[in-house]
Formats: structure tokens, sequence, C-alpha cells
């Protein structure tokens, strides 16, 4: 039986890299018949990885079905995985978040979290010295991973490993950091072809703040305009969204990569008040910057006061 | 703040050993102050390891502060941790059991969860060159967990790993392993100072057996004779147990270390059902042994069958 390897859903770059270099290893160095799959259609700095390393796009899963064994990547959290994840064989889980109630394996297995920016240095380390035989699109996507999750090392999620590794691998591919994490940041910043409602929904995150159920999301890209030009849309959006997700309000943060700050539209009193009591913010118009913030996982969810 | 490192209630040698070493380990090499404390009184194998190494019995945690640092190791089951469990700041959490839903962490912290036999061999992975460091009682403390968990290699979950560390441990300690698991077990198996209340939840887990909730109690013995005398008196107890604890039933197997086998206590016509459904026994009378039987995990619980 095949194993399956798959991220969280809306895969973004660590989500669509991490499987294809788990994959890799369980069939070429563990000998364990083994496919990367996806939860979803991946965003477009996922796709600009997989077209510029001539990697194939994964299948997208439609349906799992139970007893599958699956390798479950970069997330532990079962609301960004199918419904029925806990009917499949869990084999393996490799991720970089917080342990959140409610996946649950058959016996024991093999499950590695560490508070690193990223999924793919945790399998740098545990792969060791049989990195060496990995092919150069399998080097190049975990090395996509690290740079997308990391910004370029601007996160403050951002490890000694973290940069030390990807450092390592791309001087192994002879690529250049700031090029090559330029040409993916221009292709995640090239969100001209979304609707506003796919744009809320494309890195986005539950979160329960004090009974109020938020849906958090973030943006980030290195041309800030097009996507502010677009704030009254946005925010018009946002309360179909909410609903249609059984959240209160979507926050969206747009974080500028290289001015190392977020923007966040201000829809309403209670985003305000939000704003305000999480950053100590002031707040006069329908956007607010927020210096320096950069990380979901680190600044903005740990913060959320309301 | 002190980091407290404890294992499950009804500590056995694994959950009193484990705490010892990582406690050091976090002390005296990543200069984390950490103290192992107990979530119960240790069992008499324990208290033989302690004892014999001239090791501070660690201290009994009788209520758990909110926001307390903790390491939890060799379970991740809330069901065996303190009730508010999930107030406390997980910052670690070390095992080899199976992941079942219940634990949740503030961020991202390391967790290490092997299918090994012990935590103990985990953790002797993960402190890697500083082993060398440790002093004996540490060193010591790890190869009584991996024995006692492995019951001196006999039981099916024991891995090469599990094996080759506790004889590099052995070897360096200059600690005959045949003779000392014997003395290990010799205490063990002294259970004459407990009530048959007592014994049946010594090292017991609940297991929900398609809706019926069953108490799966194991006793390791090299000498099953004195418990068996007292199979009457621990058959009259197990209703009274099973209600308290709201399980539809105890199952208790004593498993002879030497013999490599089980017996089963059948009390009454549902165990004989589960004897027969689950291990294909021929049950006549009051207990049934079942050969080649020693592990929960690995032959017990998967097996189960109403």
């Amino acid at each position: 039986m095949t194993t399956l390897v798959f991220g969280h859903k809306s895969p973004d770059t660590d989500s669509t890299g991490s499987p294809i270099v788990w994959a890799w290893y369980l069939n070429e160095v563990k000998g364990i018949p083994a496919k990367p799959v996806l939860l979803g259609e991946p965003n477009t700095e996922a796709l600009f990885m997989l077209d510029k390393w001539n990697l194939d796009k994964p299948e997208i899963l439609t349906a799992l079905e139970a007893d599958t064994k699956v390798v479950i990547v970069d997330t532990n959290n079962p609301a960004e995985l199918p419904a029925n994840i806990n009917e499949a064989d869990i084999t393996g889980i490799i991720d970089h978040h917080r342990l959140v109630a409610g996946l649950e394996t058959r016996g024991p297995i093999e499950i590695n979290i560490q508070p690193l920016a990223c999924t793919a240095t945790i399998m740098f380390k545990m792969i060791g010295k049989d990195w060496a035989q990995a092919p150069r699109g399998v080097k190049a996507a975990a090395l996509s991973c690290i740079l997308s999750d990391t910004l370029e090392f601007r996160s403050p999620t951002t490890t000694q490993e973290d940069r030390a590794i990807a450092e390592d691998i791309a001087r192994d591919l002879g690529v250049d950091i700031s090029e090559y994490a330029a040409e993916m940041f221009a292709a995640k910043s090239d969100v001209s072809s979304f609707s506003e409602a796919e744009l809320l929904r494309m890195d986005s995150k539950e979160f329960d703040l004090d009974g109020t159920n938020l849906r958090v999301s973030v943006l980030e890209t290195t041309s800030p305009a097009p996507l502010l030009e677009r704030k009254d849309a946005l925010m018009a959006e946002m309360p179909k969204v909410a609903e249609a997700d059984g959240a209160a309000q979507v926050l969206l943060f747009i974080v500028d990569i290289l001015k190392e700050e977020a923007t966040l539209l201000v829809p309403n009193d209670m985003v305000k008040h939000i704003a305000e009591q999480s950053f100590g913010a002031e707040v006069s118009g329908d956007t607010v910057v927020l210096p320096g913030v950069m990380s979901r996982k680190k600044q903005i969810i740990p913060n959320l006061k309301m």
C-alpha cells in the first residue's frame, strides 16, 4: 500500500514541498512506497517552485479512504486536514506548530515536532547523511520551504538551524538565496487572479479568542499596493466569508516582506478594538500599520486580545 | 521557574527513572532549572532502583499549579496526567505510546514520540554525546527503565536500539544485565503488601472496546504463584474497582516474565468471551494461560475483541 504524504489544506510552499521531500525519502531511502499529495490547489509561490525545478505537481486528494497509510507534515491540526483523518492509519507526523488536541494514532509511531521555522528543516535533520543522495529537485524543494516560511530569514520564527541548513542547501545547489527568494516572493505577490474571498482564505487559520472564533488571515507580499487598492472590496467580503466559515470576524494582515511590517484592515469597531488591545496601535482610519509584525505564530496569535 | 518533569500516574520504573534522566539533562547540560516529580507512589521495582543507586526519591506532586512549566514523559494521555494538565505550560513531550487526542501546547515545542520500547532509550538518543557526562545514578536509571520496559529484552516491544543502548550503558557501568534484571524483577514481584484493589490498579490502562470501557491491568512477575493464590480475592474485588473507576470490567493479566506467558483471570462470561474472541483461547476454568503474551501494547490491546 502506498503511503500518502500531505500537509495542510490551502497548501503553501512548505505544505507542497515538504511532502515531496519526505515521499522521496520514504521511497528511495527507506524503501517504503510513498507519494506526495495536496489537500487543495497550491498557492502561486508553491506553483512557481514546482515549475522552476521541474517537479511534478502532486495530485490533489479529493477523498481519503479509511485505513490509508498517511504521513502528516506541517500541521497536526484536524481542522486543517480531511474530516475523516482519524480513520486513516497515521504512520508519522512531522510538524513545527503547537500541539492541538485531535489526532489519534493506532499504535506508537514516530512524531517529530520541533520549534523551528519550517517542516523541511526538521526533515533535513531527520534524513541526516542520506540527504546527500537527494536529487536537485528535492533539495530545491526543501530550500524553497525554508525561504518561504522564514521570509528569507526575516521572520522572527527563524532559528539558526533554519538559516544554516538553507544556506548549506543553497551552496550545494549553487543558488543565490537573495535572487531566488525575490523570484519566489514575486510569485507569491502575484495575486491578481484571485477573488477577494479566495484572498481572505488563502493563508488563514481559525483561532478562538475567549470564545470568539476568528479567522486570522495573512497575505505575505513584496508589493502590498495592489492588495491595499482592493481594501474596500476585501472588507466588503469579510462578513460573507466569516458567516460561511462560522467565524465572528476575519482579520486580514497584509505583511510587507521587504518593509517588515503588517497592515491590518479595520472594517469595524470590533477589529479596531482588537488592534488597540493587542498591538497598542492607535487606529484612525480603516487600516493600521504594525511595524515589525511578520509572523502570525510568534507575533499575532500570542498577542490577540479583545 | 523550575520545570517539573514527570511521567504517568501509578509510576513504574520508566515513569520514575526517565524524569530523573531528563531533569539531569535540563539542569546540567541545557542550564534549565528542572526537577523530577512523581504523580503517585512508585511501584516496588522503581523503589528498588532508587534505593540501589542512591537516587533521591522524587517528590510526589499533589497539585499542579496553572502556568507551571512541565515536560511530560512516558505518556501523552491526559487520563494519566493531572486533570488540569492543559493549564500548565507544556514545554516538551517525550514518549513511546500511541498519540491520543487531548494535550495542547501554548506554542510550538519539541515533541519526540518514537515506536521504541522505552522513554529512556529516546532520551539517550536525544542527549547524544552529552550522555558521557551523566553521573552513574542517571545512567543506571536509564538502564533500569529499559530493562523494565523490555522485560530484559523478552517483550516483543523491544527494538534493536533499546537493546543496543541498554547493553552499552551496562558495559559502561560494569553492570551484569541478567543479575541486575533478576534483582529488579524480584523487587517488582514482591507485591505481598498490596491490597487486591491496589494490585488491580497498579499497572492499568483504560481502553474503550467498541464503546465498552475496560480497565486492562497487567502484573509482570517472576513468581506468579502468590498472585494466583489470591485469584478469588482479586476476582471478588474486580466489580468494585470497575464501578469506582467507571469501567465495565477489569481484565487482569498476570505476566510470567521468565516463562513468557500471561495468565488471564476469568471471573465471568464476558471475560471468557473476550478471551476466546481475542486470543483464540479455550477457556474452561477461571484462568486461562496465553502463551507468549507479554505486552499490553503489542499483544493485548491490539487483539481485544468482544
